[in-house]
């Protein structure tokens, strides 16, 4: 049974998890299967690009952000999945060794109209590294069932 | 060398590629590791879902892309990394067995101001699967570097 439900997420709400270590083995690994560019698999190559030296795939980024939300609360959520992602933005390099932690913080909640039962709830996420340099920004909308009648909050 | 420069990305081109087949191991084992959602991981979990059956991961879908855009023509292009996603929407399931081909449109192209040496390309991608059902579609920069003085196009 999940615990939290579309009335648990109140504009404002703040929820932050971590921390993610990222290892050299899985920016390689991800990057070899799905974004070989150079500067995401050797060092040497990466040195000479803007990145400046061996960083994860933005789409790594964006996949390890979804792994922290769901171990973070999505897995006790009544979440019904998510339509799509509105903006993201690779704003520093994740490099191997770091620590990531992520921000989530509601910023909209809106009632289905046709489907009495959820609701959608509009995240921003901010993941920062171990400096607190913020690396990777998303806005992203939820699927939330609401809490069934008679169950206690 | 690179054969794509900044210069080969005029408004309206469009590309196409694929296509990419999608297996059922790939969908589980991506789930495992970033969205253990139910509906990614379990067939049986997944029939009572909106997603009707077991589904692969949205983030998933978009790396599917960067790796067909990739193989498509980023590989043989001047590209130095994008700063991001503007918009990415999950319209249909991809399911094990699909087979995937991407449209690439190129929607807008801008020099840059302070680094003469590059512009930008925004281009709007769209996924489709073998029966021409649109299950994807994303807006996306890409820094391109320009072809440098004396190269032939």
């Amino acid at each position: 049974m999940p615990e939290l439900y579309f009335e648990d997420f109140t504009e404002g709400l703040t929820l932050a998890f971590g921390d993610y270590p990222v290892t050299r083995d899985e920016v390689v690994r991800f990057a070899e299967e799905f974004d070989p560019q150079p500067f995401h698999l050797d060092e040497d190559a990466a040195r000479e690009t803007l990145l400046g030296g061996l960083a994860a795939s933005g789409w790594h980024v964006g996949a390890i952000g979804m792994r922290m939300i769901f171990d973070g609360f999505l897995h006790r959520s009544a979440s019904l999945g998510a339509p799509g992602i509105h903006e993201m933005r690779w704003l520093k390099p994740v490099r191997p060794g770091d620590r990531l932690r992520i921000e989530c913080v509601v910023t909209a909640v809106r009632g289905s109209r046709s489907r009495p039962d959820r609701g959608i709830v509009t995240f921003s996420f901010t993941m920062f590294n171990q400096d607190r340099v913020v690396v990777m920004q998303q806005a992203n909308s939820i699927m939330m069932g609401r809490r069934p009648v008679g169950q206690a909050a």
